[in-house]
């Protein structure tokens, strides 16, 4: 049972969390976001280290302040800058820092199913910061949060996800927690980037602008050279939020966005920071949902 | 009035800031230099990001241990490991930090004139740690303090600053400085390094060994490759502070180089510690001078 | 004679190092290891840098770790991602990071010979975490740890270490400290990856195992290239600890890597783990071993 109890401190995606851990996360966030002061010691002498086998700025800068807003000692690990890059395997690198005595780790790849793997084998929570295609649970639940902080409740809120849902882990964890909250999701997509690993309704462009919420995906433009889209030019035509289809979204819809977002490609420049846009409250919101992922994981 | 108090704490170059500014800034660090106590807790529970969109050794280093100093919460930030490799703005990123919070940002840019943009639209104050070829006003302030150091007061010392100073940051800032705090400053460049933005007296080589301050900027030897020089050793032999021409200077004179060195390109091997050079006492005294300009974007 | 004392406090390896020092270091990581608090403040104040000169994951991982865990304030600096690349020297690193205030400095660099010299030249005390084919001193001394643990003493004790000896700062230091603590060092290596400047015997990949403790090295699979090794299948046959090798190790054998392992290499994959392999302990006891240097180095 105690193994059990274990593997609920990790967040590994949110397929299968259940709705009262969504709820309790949700809730705590909301703590989180109205203290006032900025570090609290809830996990002083706690190590968490961010483990990012996939570059990027904003997810590991967010950990980062949401771990240091709890106290904690953060170790800052990417494959870029180490001997990840001479073949050294993921889970020699996990266990080797577990070894060291970290407490935590937060950790992004690229492999889809390692993470299962590796939380089974190793013995402090890991927390999923996006792998590959499969989820990327605390975006979704910053988006959740985001969602309804606009509107209260997200029972039957209609959400269109646009974008190349194919390939968004983005997508994918929204979808699950959506759902699980009652919320209503539809996906729009080229048809070469559709999701066919899960049963969502898909609508059109025009159709997906009559939503409550319009999240658009980012364009990975390396797509271009594979031929999966034409150009930048052409997906914001048949694809992007321009300025012109965001004058047909509700007065009472927001706009999302991941980020970071291609200006003038799925979503307009002037939109970014729109009275509906939420993008970057979005990221606003990131610290409470990380500050109270990570708090479950060390405390829960 | 507010916003306007809320713009004196942004440090984006000296060319507008007040004598007083300065002198006050100057001060402060005199008190940081001498306190005691390495680590103290002014600005604990607040972060401050540092945000390198160019490659720094000693800057971020400088900046990140003023910051532990002073007991912020200190985020690293470089554009080598991020994504703004794959064309996300520094705006974008810049606002993305903000939105999680920080306090404050140190940040180096390349583009010229972004910098002053960025600061009308973030809402935290900006520490400008070196943009293009514009201003780098920390290093300006730690070589003010330096001379005021060794010198008492700066009312009519003869600078003469050496070098590429068409290309130089180090150069602007010093000489919006110096000239406010009633400094001479003059000018000694090849003829296709010269600043034609600036209203200063060039003086050659021989002349500028008659300074007290003899000031030697950084060669880019990357400037070879586009025939703005010919070899270094060619460099050296028309502009380079050689142990022979270091003779020639006063004996109450000091050695001045931002740093890093090109050694016997721009400076003589020996030249550099020696007891005339103040080199390595200008990275020291850069601690100092950053906790104070970091404590008045806070505190101030 | 301070000027002595204070070279006993850096760690540039354990050829002079003194047996009792070495006893002490050890005594003082058992304590730290049974030491329950994880953050303990005996550093506070303190600036180490972390100056790898060649990257590293698990160094620097486990020298920040052990610098947190007393309670130092910790800069980290790779040169992938600095100035160094343009041609500024590891000298002026390091006398600039000492300008700075740094207390003390944990530095790799390939160069050998460079650390002695630098020591002499700089005023903080410097912990080596690997000079080129030199030493290795905190990773022979979490070995010796490692091994006292599973024997209590190593009066005695047959060690043989099996691979690129030539090469190896790991295999050097090993036989300086081991030696110095009265066990049997035998090396085991390719004709071509023999240490010449060391007075060790050599045995065969039979006779090694009849050690008490089996110790392997990684091959550098890049030295497949200059033809030093055949192939990484070829190395497996004929120096590999394979399953069929283990099983003829001792029962009270022990099997040891410094890590990163190639897998099926040097080590088979199913032997990372057994119940006889120590590699993660390794990792481990590499914490309370850099914390007993780090705290020497700045206490003691």
């Amino acid at each position: 049972m105690t193994t059990v109890q274990l593997k609920q401190k990790s967040m590994l995606g949110l397929k299968d969390l259940a709705r009262e851990e969504i709820e309790a996360i949700l809730a705590r966030a909301a703590y989180w976001e109205q203290e006032p002061s900025k570090v609290n010691p809830v996990l002083q002498g706690k190590f968490v280290a961010n483990m990012f086998f996939e570059n990027s700025t904003r997810t590991r800068f967010s950990f980062e302040v949401a771990e240091k807003r709890l106290g904690a000692e953060v170790l800052n690990f990417s494959a870029a800058a180490s001997s990840v890059q001479k073949g050294e395997s993921i889970y020699d690198t996990v266990r080797t820092l577990e070894s060291m005595g970290i407490d935590a780790g937060v950790i992004r790849l690229k492999p889809i199913g390692v993470l299962a793997e590796l939380a089974e084998k190793i013995k402090v929570p890991l927390i999923n910061a996006g792998d590959g295609n499969n989820e990327h649970p605390t975006q979704a639940l910053l988006d959740l949060f985001t969602m309804r902080k606009h509107f209260n409740s997200l029972q039957g809120l209609n959400v269109a996800i646009v974008g190349d849902v194919k390939h968004s882990r983005v997508a994918r964890s929204n979808y699950w927690g959506l759902s699980k909250l009652g919320a209503n999701v539809k996906f729009c997509a080229p048809p070469n980037m559709k999701a066919d690993d899960l049963d969502v309704p898909y609508v059109t462009i025009d159709e997906a602008l009559g939503a409550d919420v319009v999240m658009m995906l980012r364009v990975q433009l390396e797509r271009h050279e594979s031929g999966m889209i034409k150009s930048a030019e052409d997906y914001r035509t048949h694809y992007g939020l321009t300025v012109e289809r965001a004058a047909r979204i509700g007065k009472h819809a927001i706009i999302m966005h991941p980020a970071p977002v291609n200006r003038n490609v799925e979503i307009d420049d002037e939109l970014v920071e729109h009275p509906q846009s939420r993008i970057f409250a979005q990221m606003q919101n990131g610290v409470p949902i990380r500050m109270a992922v990570i708090e479950r994981a060390l405390n829960g």
